[in-house]
């Protein structure tokens, strides 16, 4: 078992580490750029090392100091979080060099499955199901047409070397198809002068479904059941749950195999997060594994009750995973609001500066994940998220009622904050019945 | 199901009464001294009644103004918390009278209950055992020993009128008895001016164990396994747990039929405690069941995953209790600290005053039911309990590394309070490896 570890990140992620190391009787060294002087992980820390400005790129995206800090400590691991290093190959192959246990997987893998056309590949040949898609470049409307026709209506016909939106049609039926794929290669050669196309089964109204997963170096893989992400912003998740309201046990059941399998394909080790985007007739699509511990884990641990920053550890010090599949049980219903230094009525601009007066709630099934405290001012450097508030209850509908009730409560005085536009989605009803996609929120 | 309630208590347990109130749709009255126009509960309710001047009996003691604001306000239901009115069966029946709902079991069953002899032969009736004693007034040696013999060594002789110590002397063996009969019938005689005995089996280094039971007006009754709240000063507990170090399933099952039997024998309806001396030898005691919910209820909610409030409300409300007796079941451990403004070093001095700063952990099983708050005044009045931290984890050993890492994290600025002292406990060796009873902190 490591014996001190090094939490290359900041802010709640880093103080939820810090705890999980504490309890473990791991010894704990932060670090801390210059505008996180007084951050909560710099002070909870059995160490604490400076390692730079402010700007992310200089501090905590700097390996060299990072890495440096380690060896001057005598750390002999390093938690990365989630963002900053946490996916970064080259990070861990360093790592590994300088003999450092990476607390996650190995340099590699990560690369694998940050290679978005390989990871998909990697998939296809697992047999977990992906996006049907055009399996060569289509120039013409014949081919696309019996591309379209393989693949299964509604289908998005892209520019293949686009983005951003241009160049991009979908076609709901074969007879809309024509139409759609010659606007959209009109626009693909305007934009970006090429008229190369890429056809894609369309999902309509998914769901932002991910599966959370251990693996350890003996070839054990266990799946822990699902997060339901599908609120969410510009791609940024706001609200998360465990269990899904949209999966019952068979669909649970298959979707996680799909993970435990996807996991296998990749030759995963440590914890990891399969993304799937369920449409409503109960297909399911691998998106993308995350290779790194997630935001929103606190809903997975509150249900089944076990403790993934631990058990990260555990599995990076070379312990076999305990838990068998059999005895994961879903129990309960969890929600996790995050709580931003932002306004919504303002585009959600950040809102940073200091906070003259918190008060936040407690009780029976409440979690606080934060790093913030009266009189600490929240830089404007990094992310906007203060606090993760999560509940648990029997059912849904009692979570949801906990999750309003607390809310209610959270007081940020100082800075503005998205804890009103929470209480909103929480209140509304598509929400509290269950009927959400990741197009919940644009639909507002 | 009842609208609202009016929570004629203050401190923690009124905020924990107004959130489950919330979670379940009911509205909630506060009442408030005029001590508390700032406190927590005061303005966490729906509604809030002024009812008095500081000193108890004139607002949280006062039945009648307390009865007006539950009329003025329209509640249909009172709850009591603990301490104050919630055990006063005088209280209850005017609730009864008034046709409003006492949360709580009727008043003739707090006045059974209360009343230690009358409690005692229920017991006995109904085969729960309780400490062997005499049962006849002694005045000689001859007839002491006979009594002795028959209930066990070692015994304690005492004043049959007496209090207070004065009067009491234990005999460990026959041998002994002679001369410590003699002893303490001399001090009984000066200290009482009468030298009647009562003889009583000696429990030796007990723990105090107590069992959680509910029972609804159907006849229902289940038990929710045990609390170990042996950690004591003057017999004030400290720090409590579920479930027990020192039991296991046999005796537990054992003990828990016993309190199950209890409840039933005195037609006890709500949630209820048994409090149980335990000897090292297994054997156990019945000592009192309190009528109300305890301080310490939140272990026995974590471990269990109910929530004690709202089977109260359920359960006054006329509904059937729909936990089956085989679906308890305790899982990980839980722990609670009682922290309060006292200063260990000063005899444990009341601290009152103003709370000038304050960080609270939080994270994964970490929960703090408090009322206070940066900026509040803690009142010299009342009881110093500030807030109650509770820690779950998979083991005992996990959830004490928890509690002293959580312990570790609190900040209580302004005011003295317990904090080291309750981390000097938690890290003591005999704490540590479970071996404590009712005399541990004594023998500090």
């Amino acid at each position: 078992m490591m014996k001190k570890v090094l939490i290359a990140n900041r802010g709640e992620i880093a103080v939820r580490i810090i705890r999980a190391c504490r309890e473990m009787g791991i010894e704990t060294v932060a670090v801390y750029s210059e505008a996180d002087k007084e951050a909560l992980h710099t002070q909870l820390a059995d160490e604490a090392v400076c390692i730079g400005p402010a700007p992310s790129a200089e501090s905590y995206l700097s390996m060299d100091k990072i890495l440096s800090a380690t060896m001057i400590t005598g750390a002999d691991a390093i938690h990365p979080g989630f963002g900053f290093l946490s996916e970064n190959s080259r990070f861990a192959e360093l790592c590994e060099k300088c003999n450092i246990t990476f607390i996650g997987p190995g340099a590699e893998v990560i690369e694998k499955l940050g290679n978005k056309s390989e990871a998909r590949n990697t998939m296809i040949s697992a047999g977990v199901p992906v996006i049907p898609g055009s399996t060569e470049p289509v120039f013409d409307e014949e081919t696309g047409v019996k591309e379209a026709d393989r693949i299964g209506y509604p289908v998005i016909v892209k520019a293949a070397l686009g983005g951003g939106g241009k160049g991009m049609r979908v076609a709901k039926t074969r007879e809309e198809f024509a139409q759609e794929f010659s606007t959209a290669q009109k626009e693909a050669k305007a934009a970006f002068g090429d008229d190369m196309m890429y056809i894609e089964h369309f999902v309509e109204h998914p769901r932002h479904i991910e599966f959370q997963i251990l693996a350890d170096r003996y070839g054990n893989v266990i799946h822990l059941g699902e997060r339901d992400c599908s609120i969410q912003r510009n791609h940024q998740k706001m609200i998360e749950e465990s269990p899904s309201a949209a999966l019952g046990d068979e669909l649970r059941n298959k979707m996680g195999e799909a993970a435990v399998k996807a996991a296998k394909a990749a030759h995963y080790e440590n914890a990891g997060t399969i993304e799937f985007l369920l449409e409503k007739n109960g297909n399911f699509y691998f998106m993308e594994m995350n290779t790194r511990i997630q935001v929103e884990h606190p809903v997975t641990e509150w249900v089944t009750g076990i403790d993934l920053i631990k058990e990260q550890i555990r599995i990076a010090s070379g312990e076999k995973i305990k838990i068998h599949q059999d005895e994961v049980k879903l129990t309960g219903h969890a929600i996790e609001c995050r709580i931003n230094a932002e306004n919504p009525a303002k585009n959600f601009r950040p809102s940073p500066g200091k906070i003259t007066d918190i008060y936040l709630p407690g009780g029976k099934g409440v979690r606080i994940d934060s790093a913030i405290y009266s009189g600490y001012t929240v830089p404007p450097y990094y992310d906007s998220m203060l606090a993760k508030l999560i509940v648990h209850a029997k059912t849904r509908r009692e979570a949801i009622n906990k999750m309003k009730s607390a809310l209610g409560e959270v007081i940020i005085e100082g800075i503005d904050t998205n804890i009103d536009y929470l209480y909103e989605l929480i209140n509304h009803p598509d929400y509290q019945s269950g009927n959400v996609d990741i197009e919940f929120i644009e639909r507002l």
